[in-house]
């Protein structure tokens, strides 16, 4: 380092080598997002710098700071902190911004990106990640810290625009931090006063200060975001706020958008497209950076680098975490196993064994209800199962008796969310994301609307998160069109790394649980009845062919039909089987409660299942036109769905009204089997 | 009325009659929810007797007050306030609360129940609705009022509770109420500290008063629910707020959920579950009303009567409105002719001739652009055309030369919404709902998650609301796949009644802009290309097919194949159609924008677009299941789709990498020609 130079020098500098990276990567592109960067770019020397504690060269490392960048468009300005910090991402990375293949996509990406920890571009959904790793972290640390022995303690940290703000997703995730009083959950608020519009005053007028006041967030105001001391102390305030435990911080500071080029700083133009040739070269003079595109001081390079700082905090925590160990070995064996996220070694056997246990009781309930029994069995074996609902705990069924409650200070595991759907979905990523839990989540079906890009992101993200949505189809009854979801389980379907899983039954049920559970990949959504369901039959080979998620459920000698469904209607095609076996037609029944993993099975299977010369019935209380998919290839085929909204009645008159009976079912069979 | 009777006393009676209707109707329905119109009954009846505008016999008349139930699970509540009012519905309506083909469904539908004004149930957009509600009445004010000639003046009143203000929706509608200075729109908080899990301090501890004052609302606190007389000062106090035009006015009323039930009154148990014969009697004798189930005395039946006061002020304002008529003809004229809903007489042959116009023009421009320009041709048509973008103004392109802002204090035509994707849609449906306005709104199409149950809402509700959104697919590019929808066309063609259109170039935009605007019972969705598209030829009779949905765009005197693409991979199917005749091989290309219309033609029309003994490919850049709705019955089909997620790169660069290129198709298509 400069000797000559003072800290406030090396700031400045600091900050422009980070403006430079992201200008220059975006004019090489010719597409993204300099704006956030050039006007963050202070704020983040002072965090990245002074205060995040990390481990470049270990990003795992399960006690780092949480680094969340929820205006995701400013990605270079991620890429430009883990490049000068030392994470494996080069300067050949960064010249490659948002090109195939690269490292650096227009939006961080976690799992693609060493050192990112969410992907994030969608606004307002970072804020509700971080939300859930901060609550994460808290739990975490009440479940395991021992007197003498912190090994949780770590914070969140934030950086949101006005975007953020807008959304309505920042206020279900900023008043649950406020309830659950999450006090190392740290924001800081770039208020540019511009948006992609322009200026913000024709659209957005609120006292945002008070607005989070009002939800129990300390809130540090006036900050000037272009001064590296400012903001530092700011952190420092944000600190000491944590350690008298009073809620989660925000700190507001004033910047400006695209800060140092003279003709667009401070203007929407410079949000999301290139500056161009001519006001690089004007903001360089501007700047005073005389240094090539790309290219960065050794010494300015030097003072970023964060391997060894990181390294030894590392180092120091893995000796407390011995320390640790050795006072408590089965706690840190515990430790270790959840926040590698592996499962204990007794599930394997236990999961069959539940299936098995449920096939024996063989109950006729409303598969909600064996969801809870799955959940109260599951939670026994697996302490990292951690959920709840969104305000419709008796309705949802995802209690149980023992699991305690989340709140400020108590530390269950059943999570009241609220009446907060999508803010509860992002934050069951920033769980999962953070690691030691396994979440789930809750509302009615039809509610998965608001939570949707949510569950997107979820399978975007690749992450195990298990979504309970109950009161399916027009089986929900009297509650009408506005609460009965018929579309909304095919359309779910259709998200690409979403297992959306149809039961049909208690045994089926856990079977889902199970899968949802055992996927490390990518999460799963229960689609579950209000009303019951009868119990099927199955042999040992049934019972484990579930998880192929289409099977054979009932079969004939030489059958001149298929009919496949699922959930509620497997049990009418059970019914119309046995009134056209009455009359000497052989029908096979397949069960599909989840065709997104059908659709994983090799074509054997496939084959085995759903042979190609015989006539297709398909029958489901939902939109039908996804199933043809499943219909085609044979010689004739039809569809039982419903491809209206449905109405307000009891399910039973409802369910007659619109053709879900087993004569219904029956006829339309009889017609492709006599046409 | 029984003049020994106090106000006091009749009001009492008035709020016990509310509530027992609400109690007998959930009774015999077994299933409905009691505690809300239990809890909120002084208030309705503080605004339904002394202040709400309107008329029993005219529930269509364009100057009536609005009221909206956001908690519209509390639909007892409105149906006895309809009902005691002197709307058509009767007290045998009421006796089939929530049975089939009943007018009282479990959630008040707007279109079904006289009076009610929108369809509400899930949380939160009933509030936003009002916010569209009051937009729409103050532009229209704007635009139609003259001196000395008030014809638009009217209130949009919304009851609320807890779970509303906990859903994200709130925060964009109220923030948005807040910029726009809605000084017409009044709330009332239903502050009884219950939500369905129970007492909502474990969940909720917003300070909503604050929350309130922070977005620029006036805040009355501190009233008694349950005194009529402290409910109507603070509605006074709110009429004071609108004269001073300072904006929309939240009235903080505390209140005790299922008042009246001994047993139960203050809990969750009584939100959404009868009360039982047991407590239902123990409410009769502690509010001291002894009447029969469903029965209500006479002189409190009149003294509801709202028929002769309502009458009397329509009377009056249809003076006034003659008067207007006679000073100002021509916008009389049009301000019937706009609260009716009717398109100008000039539209018949205007829609035909903006097709054929933007025929001549054969442009190569991205579909967005398209649109822009189809929105700044009819805008001139239609004066009633009002929207604009979710801060994506000009990526979404959805403002015209002269549009002018709509702001506080400007009454423009194009509504920058910030960024409040699902506030906006549900605040077009408020807008539709009002009348006088055609409104649209726009977003990139992947949030169109954001905004799903909205759009759902418009489908339910069948509003004309028209949304634009554009940067479809992973032609979108570098932003990436958190930005790119892969999935979202299919999934929204999933929703009943939603058009889904995906033109293929800018004579498909303009027709499918004509379908969203002539249509009125239903929404329409564009869903646009980034990227610039080819114009493709057609006769006359191909651009009247347009609005058909599916056509034929080209043919062969003997096709060995038929491809059907959308949007941008129409260019492709026609490149691979042109490879192909080249070697001598006939392929018609049937260009399908949009299925849902498809799907409405007779069979005639579909059998001539999609005979059966032709082998089909379909060709679409989005995940495929779909389409093989489209196939099923040819002798040989096959899909080229996207079933997994997208990636960050140039959109060339991502078309290649998945297959969507000239020759993919070309070589899927000879693989189905020759097997």
């Amino acid at each position: 380092m400069n000797t000559r130079l003072s800290t406030a020098a090396i700031d400045t500098l600091r900050a422009n080598a980070l403006r430079f990276l992201a200008i220059d990567a975006v004019e090489a592109a010719q597409s993204g997002h300099p704006g956030m960067p050039m006007g963050m770019a202070e704020i983040a020397v002072a965090l990245w710098t002074r205060h995040l504690k990390h481990d470049p060269a270990t990003p795992e490392w399960a006690d780092r700071d949480r680094f969340v960048l929820s205006n995701g468009h400013g990605s270079m300005l991620l890429y430009g902190l883990l490049h000068l910090s030392g994470y494996d991402l080069t300067l050949d990375d960064i010249k490659q911004f948002r090109q195939l293949d690269s490292r650096t996509a227009g939006h961080p990406e976690v799992g693609h990106t060493p050192g990112v920890e969410t992907t994030t571009g969608p606004l307002g959904q970072g804020l509700a990640n971080a939300v859930g790793m901060a609550m994460a972290e808290k739990l975490l640390a009440a479940e395991f810290n021992r007197p003498g022995h912190t090994v949780v303690d770590h914070r969140t940290w934030v950086f949101m625009g006005d975007g953020c703000l807008m959304e309505g997703i920042s206020h279900e995730a900023a008043s649950l931090a406020g309830v659950q009083r999450l006090s190392k959950l740290v924001c800081f608020w770039d208020d540019n006063r511009i948006s992609i519009d322009g200026n913000v005053a024709g659209w957005f007028t609120d006292d945002t200060p008070a607005r989070f006041r009002a939800y129990g967030w300390n809130v540090i105001e006036g900050v000037d975001g272009h001064d590296v001391e400012d903001v530092d102390r700011a952190i420092r305030e944000a600190q000491a706020n944590m350690d008298n435990d009073i809620g989660p911080t925000l700190i507001c500071c004033l910047t400006t958008i695209g800060k140092g080029s003279p003709a667009k700083a401070g203007s929407a133009g410079v949000h999301g497209a290139p500056l161009g040739a001519d006001e690089i070269a004007a903001t360089r003079t501007a700047l005073d950076w005389p240094h090539a595109p790309f290219e960065v001081p050794d010494e300015i390079r030097a003072s970023f680098d964060a391997r060894d700082r990181g390294e030894a905090a590392r180092i120091e925590w893995q000796a407390r975490f011995e320390a640790y160990r050795a006072a408590h070995p089965e706690l840190a064996a515990e430790f270790s196993r959840r926040v590698r996220g592996d499962l204990p070694s007794s599930w394997r056997a236990l999961a069959p064994a539940l299936v098995r246990r449920a096939d024996n009781e063989a109950a006729t309930v409303a598969t909600r209800k064996a969801s809870q029994t799955a959940i109260e069995r599951l939670a026994r074996a697996l302490p990292e199962l951690l959920g709840g609902s969104a305000d419709l705990t008796h309705s949802n069924l995802t209690d149980w008796p023992e699991c305690g409650a989340v709140r400020a200070d108590q530390f269950g595991r059943h999570i009241n969310w609220g009446v907060r759907e999508f803010g509860m979905a992002a934050a069951l990523n920033g769980i999962s994301l953070h690691g030691g839990y396994l979440p789930f989540g809750a509302t009615f079906l039809v509610f998965s609307d608001y939570a949707r890009n949510a569950i997107r992101m979820s399978a975007l993200m690749r992450q195990r998160v298990v979504y309970v949505m109950t009161h399916d189809s027009i089986g929900l009854g009297e509650d009408g069109p506005t609460h009965q979801p018929v579309e909304h389980v095919p359309s779910l379907r259709l998200i690409p790394n979403l297992d959306v899983w149809r039961p049909c039954d208690a045994v089926e049920t856990q079977a889902a649980w199970n899968a949802g559970i055992t996927r490390r990949d990518g999460p799963a959504l229960l689609a579950l009845s209000r009303q019951a369901l009868p119990h099927q039959a199955r042999s040992e080979a049934q019972l484990a062919a579930i998880e192929r998620g289409g099977y054979v459920l009932a079969d004939a000698h030489d059958p001149q039909l298929i009919i496949l469904a699922t959930g509620s209607e497997v049990a009418l095609a059970m019914a119309a089987r046995d009134a056209l076996t009455a009359d000497g037609i052989g029908v096979r029944v397949v069960s599909m409660p989840c065709t997104n993993v059908f659709d994983r099975q090799d074509d054997a299977w496939k084959r085995s299942v759903l042979p190609g010369d015989i006539p297709r019935l398909a029958v489901e209380a939902a939109q039908p036109d996804l199933w043809w998919k499943y219909l085609a290839g044979a010689p004739r085929s039809a569809v039982v769905g419903i491809d209206h909204f449905g109405a307000s009645a009891p399910a039973g008159a409802l369910m007659q009204r619109f053709g879900f009976t087993a004569e219904a079912v029956t006829g339309a069979a009889r017609a492709l089997i006599e046409p």
